[in-house]
């Protein structure tokens, strides 16, 4: 059955502080990232990948960096999004952050768990 | 710069009792329905595209249906994801609900609001 209950799903830890439940396709994939290590003093490191990105702030809020652009304030209900190849960033503004990220392709080294 | 903030995005209103924000890439397209026509006393009509599909419930409750499964009971945090051609529907089980829908490629029929 293609759904995923949040409470009983497949539970990814890739990072302290971070917890990851994700559904994919063969082209798209979406990924729940629950943050619990917030607020951070500084952003992430850039990085990049060649998979475009959408994300739906679901819950807390962020500064989003991206190559070029002044850092920008998001809150529950915003979106982001990442051209392949752009370098970006996230800061967390608050203790606690649910970010919707959808990829396409797929994040194969997503599916490594 | 690639944001949305919820409050002040263009709003396309597909259907009385819903409205859709979305951002797009080159392949990937996320867009943000909001539901206000629920709840529903039957699904909408079974429909197919083929694009890939997955869905992130961002508030409310809804009855997913996808062709030869039974009906499951979605809510806040829970997600559904169609294959490409899949019959599929949902039905509002709350009078408002927030789903936040991911495609791969974009639907070119939402860039026509």
């Amino acid at each position: 059955m293609p759904v995923l209950h949040y409470g009983t799903a497949e539970v990814q830890k890739p990072a302290e502080g971070l917890e990851r439940r994700l559904v994919s396709l063969e082209k798209l994939m979406t990924a729940v990232l629950d943050f619990s290590n917030g607020p951070q003093a500084e952003p992430d490191p850039m990085h990049s990948h060649p998979h475009e990105q959408t994300c739906y702030i679901a819950a807390g809020e962020v500064l989003f960096f991206i190559e070029d652009e002044a850092p920008v304030h998001l809150k529950a209900g915003d979106m982001f999004y990442v051209p392949s190849g752009k370098q970006h960033a996230i800061q967390l503004l608050t203790q606690t952050a649910r970010l919707v990220d959808s990829f396409s392709p797929v994040r194969e080294d997503f599916l490594i768990s």
